[in-house]
């Protein structure tokens, strides 16, 4: 395996990103497997130790009892590996049980989901949803590692693969840099057809950017870390509104385009940069319009909003640009919202 | 109030020690406060929001998910400050809930028993039993505040202070200087009458062998922190193998006696040490001798050492001391053990 990243987060721990060959063991090292029925091809000839039905329903807590309990009747200490394999939900719910495992196992990370490579796997953020709210218990605990294999995504479908790319696109408006934006400028075919050296290279400049914004603030105190939440509390409203009947990425690549043209209103975003942004994100099928909000039922998507407000007491900060690269957190008036997003 | 101590624990983050007066309000800013029916009385005029039955029987997730849904219910968020009030286990348990709500809220803790104010309370350790073993599940998650009322041991009974006391005695042994050592000696009766003034400096000593301790190995990593089980392999069994039938500092006086006997036997103790120790514990009404296993039960005490056993995967070793505050790690063959517990 070839070491991508050694990056420094939540309680000094570091988190060693590997990118893995066709052919490697992708759970080396590991003392008890967690994986979900659609990731265990991916296993060889080991086997799985816990496997889990698929899906956000099987984030919660009755999963993390199986998790454990199956760790203890396998004698786990707190020096054992555990490795998870799959989508976001399995990785964020082995690591959730690492970290409570005697007070912290040792955990790594197999992601095999475009959503969950670029996004939720590094970085140290563990959970299961709670009381009907997502991630609302958690930790901070990264893993030890994190492999990338990116010929897992070939089998993933249009539409998860899609939800990935939404993630890629706001981390190349995020980006101090312009390598990322460039690169999907320039390799669109590439992406589309999922070839492996451009799949490869995606994700490691959409780390690069992740790691930028984390490693100055793991556990998201200081306003740094938050900015990855650009289009998010847009798309968490819209997916809330929606009844989760669109996915995670595909939200976020509409909340960019609405924070974007919110931005460009406001005099905040440069007109330059919305234009080209608005342009990426059509060049990979993301439309801005696909998703007016009727203005009659704007009320229910502003309700939405007010999860999120309740999240962090009172205020909610929408995350807008002033810059590629140079995000702010400000709070937007009703109205702003509605011109961003009824149709 | 008075701060004690300023300690650096897991994660680079800092408790702040306390000794609070009589009459100041010991949930100070708290938004949410979580005690058993014992502790209530300390609260002043707040009221507490979940009040949880006394007893080791109430460390489970039952408890953490009551007091997760009634932090979800008030409302409460990341900086929200939950604030236990209680023994150990009021105390394990609010920590371990504020740790993962929302992935670490903030947390101050109110110990209201000598054992709790000694030994659990400081240290950043939190907890539920789970699948019949103690503390199997937990976080590092270091309160920002410790708050210590020594007014409030008045009310304990003998038997719980007692408890408390085998900790002290402990930590006596465990010490760097003579100071604790020597106090104990030389203040017997205001200890046992619970003079205010002399119960905070026989904490506030026993908290700085403690912190002297867990600064250098805030996670049990090093081989360090574990030195404070002294006495705790031996307690351990015995507690189980008495099916709990006796108070944990109980078992730590008496466990080590045993430690300290069994590193002199071996002359790993210097015989000045081992013969003022147990002088000490004698002086405290703990005999050597009041716990001896009949031979022909030795095998179910010994299988309960099994079960620490299991915790470390194979090897359990005992801490036994070189000098005063010098203690060393020791796998003991079987049949030093039955030497130093059979009657």
């Amino acid at each position: 395996m070839e070491k991508l990243f050694s990056v420094t987060l939540a309680g000094g721990r570091k988190t060693e990103v590997f990118l893995a060959s066709p052919g490697e063991d992708l759970a080396v090292g590991s003392d008890f497997i967690v994986t979900d029925a659609n990731a265990g091809q991916y296993l060889g000839s080991r086997t799985a130790d816990v496997v889990l039905p698929p899906g956000e329903g099987s984030k919660n807590w009755d999963s993390i009892d199986r998790i454990l309990s199956s760790a203890l009747a396998m004698g786990l200490a707190r020096d054992s590996l555990f490795v998870g394999l799959g989508g976001g939900v399995i990785l964020d719910m082995t690591a959730f049980a690492a970290s409570i495992y005697m007070r912290g196992a040792r955990v790594s990370l197999v992601p095999t989901t475009l959503l969950s490579m670029v996004d939720a796997t590094l970085g140290g953020k563990t959970g299961i949803d709670y009381g009907g709210g997502k991630n609302l218990v958690g930790t901070f605990f990264p893993a030890e590692a994190v492999i990338i294999a990116p010929w897992t995504l070939k089998t993933l479908s249009d539409a998860e693969y899609r939800s990935g790319l939404g993630e890629v696109l706001k981390h190349a408006v995020l980006s101090q840099d312009d390598r990322l934006f460039r690169f999907l400028e320039e390799n669109r075919n590439g992406v589309m057809g999922r070839d492996d050296a451009i799949l490869a290279e995606m994700i490691r400049l959409s780390l690069e950017v992740k790691i930028s914004y984390i490693e100055r603030d793991p556990e998201e105190r200081k306003g740094i870390r938050s900015a990855l939440n650009l289009g998010h509390t847009f798309s968490h409203a819209l997916e809330s509104y929606m009844d989760y009947g669109i996915s995670h990425g595909e939200g976020v690549a509409w909340g960019t385009a609405a924070a974007i043209r919110t931005g460009a209103r406001l005099g905040i975003t440069p007109q330059d940069l919305a234009s080209r942004t608005l342009a990426l994100l059509s060049l990979y099928g993301f439309s801005s319009d696909a998703y007016r909000i009727p203005a009659d039922d704007f009320a229910s998507y502003s309700a939405a909003i007010g999860k999120d407000k309740k999240k962090s007491r009172g205020s909610v900060r929408f995350v807008l640009m002033e810059g590629q690269g140079r995000p702010v957190l400000i709070e937007l008036p009703e109205d702003e919202i509605r011109k961003a997003v009824i149709g």
